[in-house]
């Protein structure tokens, strides 16, 4: 056995966590799977938990159900992601549409309430559709996009702050935990420099929820969005959450208005008049089956604790740094060395790793490839072993090494 | 036995469609679900379908999935629906968001298509939605809405897209079957007069599709959006459907810009660039999990044939009608007589509706109160039988019968 391996084997029989790993579906023919940062896996529970929802909930209470609890799920849901992952009190999160609709909601929301400033400032190389969402949003309030840039390893501090946002400034889109290198952005700091400059600050969680405690509350953040299929284990295209400091949710007046975020629901009046708090969020009619799955994620959290899930992603990344320091020497680390500045996955670099990927996935070792050149291993703290994660970093190796030069 | 008891045995004796009715999840304790336009039944193959979706699909193939079938679900299942329902070729049609996301994208999209124009029309009684959206996006685009006034019970006609529609209108927005009084619209006749005056028309076919047949390319409309959780029985909050007409697809441009409407979805290209036909009219990640239950529904509707469903609705709605003015002669017909003109609902009014609707619930009659003072009977064609209806036009006579006089 080598040391990697023991360290491995080491790892997993003192984790404290180690139990969870048992608690999701089985997935034979799996050596390693290493993306549960972009899906995370079911739960076992959830499975009869759909099928149970489908003969009773839905089969046998039928449109009663709606009364009966269907119309509070998006705020149940969000107060748990908010006390369990967010650091945030209750009445301020919803779950609700995609994460480019909840984006491009808040978003417009946000630069209506400051409509006397010129700019929205966002990342040069945030996730897709954080830019996309923010040009667009931009037009259609006459603002231009202020790009940020940042550090491509560590990611935007309050230098970019500094040089890119000022008294122009409506809001500012960052994620708090970057898409590609996994670097932690110094998120209450930020937070008090762009209020300073008189603007909003909308974060987006998406890679952090669930991972990396937040602290939403306590920094005083305004807005932030977020992904629910990733650490939250929604499934496929599980609605968005959304966070609206109380302070603003009654100022701020989002631009998708439909029956479902109206003051009276079923009065069907002519004009619209927004619902108080964080309904007037809403749009269309919750989508109750998708919103199911995380909850059963949540109740693990919840047995686990965040501070738990956080040590074992800080120990899972920095073990797989070392066997990538060993194992992959030609790699370029892509994600910070410093595991306090490091969220739940870690990006490696190199040349022949596009050539690599489809056969790793074939043989069930399952990361991520970044274009162009990035391989994301994603380290999900309740379902991952230490054991798995360094199969992972050998098989990369392996394929390495054994693919034809050109 | 009445006549009209022995009337219901009769029709469900040689009613075609009679075996469907027992493809779906049993409800016990549920005499007469006359809901099924607001919350389709779920088939009970379903139950399992999420289940096993949980296990293979998500929990074992996990993110491959996403190459293996997922990125496509939103166009293979628009284009069933728009085979089997609506009346359109492929290509056209895709299921994404709630329908009241999709109906902001797309009237948005209208609305910026002829914005040399300066009003969008909308039916005075619309659904609240409709009429919010519609509200919202004209003052988006500095246009005013303009309000088209419609009989109560037979809904908008031409005189009244004579009156209110011209050479001023962007987009007219109207439903195809009226969620009240169940009224058809007559979408080629109207359709084509609002595209005489330039216009672009958008219907609403949430309480059309699978249960009165369409026709949209033959009658050369614009746009469309639906729900697919009534008759579609997709589930509570099932994502909506919308249909561009493929002339329009590469002109308009949606205003929620995101990853997944992108032309290279993985490219993370610094500007946004449309991809070409539907998928431009995406923005977030698919919601795998809620596209899965109507699929099955689909299926059974593939086996009837929609022109044996309108039949069936047909006779369904019209027995019930006979039933109402025999069993309930002081409720007032708030539906159309006439069956050629009335979708998949009747709507009875009575002042004391109101009061009776929680006892029925409570007994496992389950009809929708509409405010204020109307009783909507949904019969959903391949669920609902002629007993089961009668049932429920009996059980509302018991209870106004025995209820308290004020």
């Amino acid at each position: 056995m080598t040391h990697l391996r023991a360290r491995a084997v080491d790892l997993d029989a003192t984790d404290p966590l180690r139990a969870f790993v048992d608690r999701f579906v089985p997935a034979p023919g799996v050596q390693a799977y290493l993306d549960g940062n972009s899906l995370g896996r079911p739960v076992a529970v959830t499975a009869e938990r759909l099928a149970g929802f489908t003969r009773e909930d839905w089969g046998t209470r039928l449109i009663r159900s709606w009364d009966e609890g269907w119309m509070e799920i998006p705020f149940e849901l969000g107060d748990r992601i908010a006390a369990l992952t967010l650091g945030a009190a209750a009445g301020q999160t919803l779950v609700a549409d995609s994460t480019t609709v909840l984006l491009y909601k808040l978003l417009d929301a946000a630069a209506g309430a400051r409509a006397d400033r010129t700019e929205i400032a966002i990342e040069a190389t945030n996730f897709p559709t954080d830019r996309f969402v923010a040009q667009a949003v931009a037009e259609r309030h006459g603002m231009t996009l202020r790009w940020l840039e940042a550090d491509p390893v560590h990611g935007p501090g309050l230098d970019e702050i500094d040089r890119g946002v000022g008294a122009q400034t409506a809001v500012v889109v960052l994620s708090h935990v970057d898409y590609r290198s996994g670097a932690i952005a110094d998120l209450p700091a930020i937070t008090a420099r762009v209020q300073a400059s008189g603007a909003l600050m909308l974060w987006d969680l998406c890679h952090s929820a669930g991972a990396v405690p937040v602290g939403l509350d306590a920094a005083g953040v305004d807005l932030a969005v977020g992904c629910t299929y990733k650490y939250l284990n929604g499934g496929p295209g599980s609605p968005a959450f959304g966070y609206v400091a109380a302070r603003h949710q009654d100022v701020l007046r989002q631009p998708i208005e439909g029956w479902m975020g109206a003051g009276d629901v079923f009065a069907m009046s002519r004009d619209f008049e927004p619902a108080t708090g964080m309904r007037r969020f809403l749009s269309g009619t919750p989508p109750v089956l998708g919103m199911l799955a995380m909850a059963d994620m949540l109740d693990l959290i919840e047995q686990a604790g965040l501070d738990e899930i956080r040590a074992k992603s800080v120990s899972l990344t920095s073990f797989v740094v070392e066997a990538a320091d060993e194992l992959l020497p030609e790699a370029r680390l892509l994600s910070p060395r410093d595991a306090s500045w490091r969220g739940g996955h870690v990006t490696l670099g190199h040349p022949g790793f596009e050539a690599i990927v489809p056969a790793l996935w074939g043989e069930g070792v399952i990361p991520d490839f970044r274009y162009p050149d990035g391989i994301r291993l994603g380290l999900s703290p309740l379902s991952t072993t230490y054991a798995e994660a360094l199969d992972g970093v050998q098989a990369i190796r392996g394929a390495l090494a054994e693919r034809p030069r050109g």
